[in-house]
């Protein structure tokens, strides 16, 4: 994997100049903002007592409630929650940073392009690691790690493959205060360091399949246009690389870590994604064929490219000299076999995912945080407490709601409870609504004295519900579960309604700017896909532009793996200027 | 973190010229060697059909097996293993590098001191990450990431503590195809980045304790003689990061996690160590105090430092401006309440630990890895097996053998079979024991027509048993734990042997040269260490100078938390150039 679509595969295709929005700008000057702030905080102005979730302090709050005096010092200084101030549909990138800043997934740095991932968003990374960990461990997939840096002489050996990448690559130079004799490249994706080891280590048809994987950082550097998570200088993957003895066997492989991949999307963070193959205009070059899965965000009705696994054939096995003997053959005495070139896979996954589900999932408050990988899956918040109240009701009360969160816990929720004090519960709410907690847990003395907990959805905004307390152990994780059903089915049944068939390509820029991706009858050739991006920028002639909608055009994003229906003998590309046959339903759609 | 100190904690600290031992040259020698021959494997020598084991083959084998041609073929190709061809006790430096490569835990790379690390050895690190996060997860630590680079303008904000590191960052300077504006360190550390954040972070006592920890690669450029997993360029660690309203709860933390620490090597890697505090002279310029593991390996009698949690004071707090207000000041309205510093504290553990674990449990066989750990657990090796014997009865020992490994995997053990047709028993025996599986079991037809396993354990050599076949499920695991616990008394039986009490001068520097660390009343200052450095070279005139044993100088390790006993009034100093009152007993060693 190198090149341009080895970027594309993980850290998002460059979009063309053209094509980037006007608030991707904004966005860079925010971050530099914010990074110069980050740079120099003796002298940024430090606003006071901003208030963090912090349960461990329940005990320290506790106490401190006793002092009556404090008490309603803190009450004074009883601070407003600053939510998110724009909406979604009106302004997806202003949108996309405030919930991401605020809902503590992500801090920019003096940087720009290198991102800390803070624990909220760090933990679903974890999350995905253990699923996909367990799953290519069965598979006899073996972990390792090969160095950061990687000589130049090394990664020439990737000529052929490397234009696209020459620039953005990162070069050490200096060791401490000396020149180094010879530059280091930061590796941008490590096949030169690996096969080199591949060639070395496999000696034998009995090495095959060999199949390792690393999890680490890798830097691509020469783009304007960061994102965070979607397309950054540094970002954390894994690459897994493979080689087997037949075409049949590496080609299952693929497969079925595209499955895995998808798996990851679909079960954990709820986000749906279509399978398919690469047309060849957008496969990485050098692969036998790229396997892909293609997101949708429905708020400005492009695709996303969320993971691809590729088949590279024997490609990179004839450059790095990695064969074995024919172990078939049939061969006299002294008679030496014939060498084999081995057949290679690789396949990589980003923390690019995380991105694409906040994007799907969050509204107007906030991230919202699918169940299974929320690092918190339920707050619980008291409710009813007034100054007025005793020190003994008060407690009381705190030591039920640590009871719930203990049942919970018991039975592997992950709880927080929300005992801070001078903050009233609206500003709790909001907070925790903000963070994308799924479940909120409301408990006061009418509840108490009900025997009932009043749940409230972060997906379905306003849902309350009730559930009995002695109930909670085996209700509240059936509600989490539909809660995570209902994220994926809601997201679900919006891609596939912006998800259209399209026959005549009168239908084909309108059907675009309705925010959709579409299904199209085509040739699969570079040519007509060229073509079509061009005549597609939908900045058409008599139609009116809506500045916030890309003017970018169409690419093909994938063949999908299930067809709408057969493609008729006879039926012609969809592109009027083609005029070849059609041989697939492609899908077609602007994209990140 | 940072400076020498922060490098001794970790990848060792650099010994002094006068200190490495000729073989360290070796060492290196060969790794260029090795690295060469990487860099260009098209031209190396490519060794034809060298085993490695890949269990995965079993179906194809047996089939293959079916071809009496093809099988007397295989056979005429038999190859003979080569296994470690030196001698733990006589040359440790050669050793240690014949263990680790056949062992297939690390590989060469063409760049010095950048190591690859194979699955073997990657997989121990996963175990310890598991166990790690584990523990400090009910801590309320939270991991997250940081980015690889470093501004110079926030790399310089340590100033004062930087010192030592300059020497030793890895500078990029070009990105793509144009030089950067600014040049960018790759982290050593991350104090520098991470402490900026919390300034910003920490805006309240609210907010506190702050806990966070990440997994990354960290690059210290500048040294001249990189040993494997001990001192490399590149290494995988752990840095943990937290703030905290009092000293005294951050003294707390520093103790809780030194303790997980020695857990990991004491119940994970079968390692034992002396928790202790390290001198003024050794701990981290900047810390309030540092404590310190410290690990023994016998062969060559040096210490070996293992982990380090410092307790860093307010030091850093004050150089990043980390505050909040005294939640406990009363205050009048209006007054503003009075900024504290926080207390922070840092700890980090690395991939030395791996290397420290080889040092310690490998014998003149190969590699002995702790079944806790190991990757592989049980090998089952099927013998007995002829060429003369009927295919059906080979198929039937077969299924017997994949019953055996099915019991035992599902009491979760890790196995594997070693059905490979081509190589003999002895070659089988040989090659998993250079790679350290600590329990072989030996199954053939008088096994079967008995009932029983026979047992070979890696740590015993040639100490063998047998095992009912009804009984593995509960056997084997025994068995495992047995060993485990056994090869940790037999390294804490050697390392108290070696740790000798000593109290008069006369007797420190032969009891070093007897490969000991020992025991003295000592004065703690930094003047007297530097004295007993000096003094205790080895090369004491009349005395015999052994070339394998370093000439260097003992420096204090740590003063050990256990105290052999009190020290009595009146006690000296066992410097006997220093004079002044011994106030504790203080470790000393020569040491990596």
């Amino acid at each position: 994997m190198s090149t341009s679509e080895k970027r594309q595969s993980t850290s998002g295709k460059r979009m063309s100049q053209s094509g980037i929005e006007p608030k991707m700008e904004t966005m860079k000057l925010t971050e530099e903002q914010a990074a110069s702030s980050n740079n120099t905080p003796a002298e940024s102005a430090k606003p006071t007592e901003k208030p963090k979730k912090q349960d461990k302090e329940r005990k320290d709050q506790k106490s401190t409630a006793k002092s009556s005096q404090q008490q309603s010092k803190k009450k004074a200084e009883e601070p407003a929650l600053i939510g998110i101030t724009c909406s979604k549909s009106e302004d997806l990138s202003e949108w996309y940073q405030q919930v991401i800043l605020k809902g503590e997934m992500l801090e920019f740095t003096d940087i720009p392009g290198c991102y800390i991932y803070q624990p909220a968003s760090y933990r679903i990374w974890e999350f995905i690691q253990s699923f996909f960990n367990d799953r290519i461990r069965k598979m006899k997939v073996k972990n390792c790690y090969f160095p950061l840096f990687i000589t130049e002489a090394n990664l020439q050996r990737e000529k052929d493959h490397i234009e696209g990448f020459a620039a953005e690559v990162a070069w050490v130079t200096e060791g401490g205060k000396n020149k180094l004799e010879k530059r280091l490249a930061v590796r941008p994706t490590s096949e030169t360091a690996m096969y080199s080891f591949y060639s070395k280590k496999i000696r034998s048809h009995r090495d095959l399949p060999l199949k390792m994987n690393q999890w680490n950082n890798v830097v691509r550097w020469e783009f304007k246009h960061p994102m965070p998570f979607l397309r950054s200088r540094e970002f954390l993957w894994q690459e897994g690389h493979t080689a087997h003895m037949t075409e049949e066997e590496a080609g299952k492989e693929v497969l079925e870590i595209l499955d895995h991949y998808a798996a990851i999307y679909e079960d954990l963070l709820a986000v749906p994604v279509v399978k398919g193959k690469k047309t060849i205009a957008e496969q990485f070059p050098g692969a036998h064929y790229t396997t892909t899965l293609e997101g949708f965000i429905p708020s400005v009705g492009r695709g996303i490219q969320a993971a691809t696994s590729h088949c590279l054939g024997q490609h990179f096995a004839k450059m790095f000299d990695i064969t074995v003997e024919d172990p078939n053959q049939q061969v006299k005495d002294g008679q030496a076999r014939d060498k084999l070139h081995v057949w290679q896979n690789s396949w990589g996954f980003t923390t690019r995912s995380i991105g694409v589900m906040v994007l799907i999932h969050g509204d107007d408050k906030g991230l919202i945080i699918p169940p299974r990988v929320a690092e918190v899956q339920v707050v619980i918040v008291p409710v009813g407490v007034t100054a007025k109240m005793a020190d003994a009701d008060k407690q009381k009360l705190y030591d039920e709601v640590d009871k719930l969160r203990q049942t919970l816990e018991d039975v592997d929720i992950r709880v927080e409870c929300d005992y801070r004090e001078g903050y009233n519960v609206g500003y709790k709410f909001n907070d925790w609504e903000m963070k994308g907690v799924p479940l909120r847990l409301e408990f006061g003395p009418k509840d108490a004295a009900k025997g009932i907990v009043t749940t409230s959805r972060r997906d379905q905004s306003g849902s309350k519900g009730e559930i009995p307390v002695s109930d909670i152990g085996s209700e509240v994780p059936k509600l989490l579960e539909e809660i995570q059903k209902s994220m994926y089915q809601k997201a679900s049944d919006e891609y596939a309604a912006h998800r259209k068939i399209v026959r005549d390509w009168a239908d084909f820029v309108p059907t675009l700017n309705d925010k959709n991706v579409i299904l199209v009858p085509h040739c699969t050739t570079e040519d007509c896909e060229d073509q079509i991006k061009k005549d597609s920028t939908g900045n058409v002639e008599g139609q009116e532009v809506d500045v916030r909608a890309p003017s970018m055009g169409a690419k093909s994003l994938c063949i999908p793996a299930e067809q709408p229906e057969e493609i008729k003998e006879g039926t012609k590309c969809v592109n009027p200027k083609c005029g070849k046959e059609a041989v697939k339903w492609v899908m077609f759609g602007r994209s990140y």
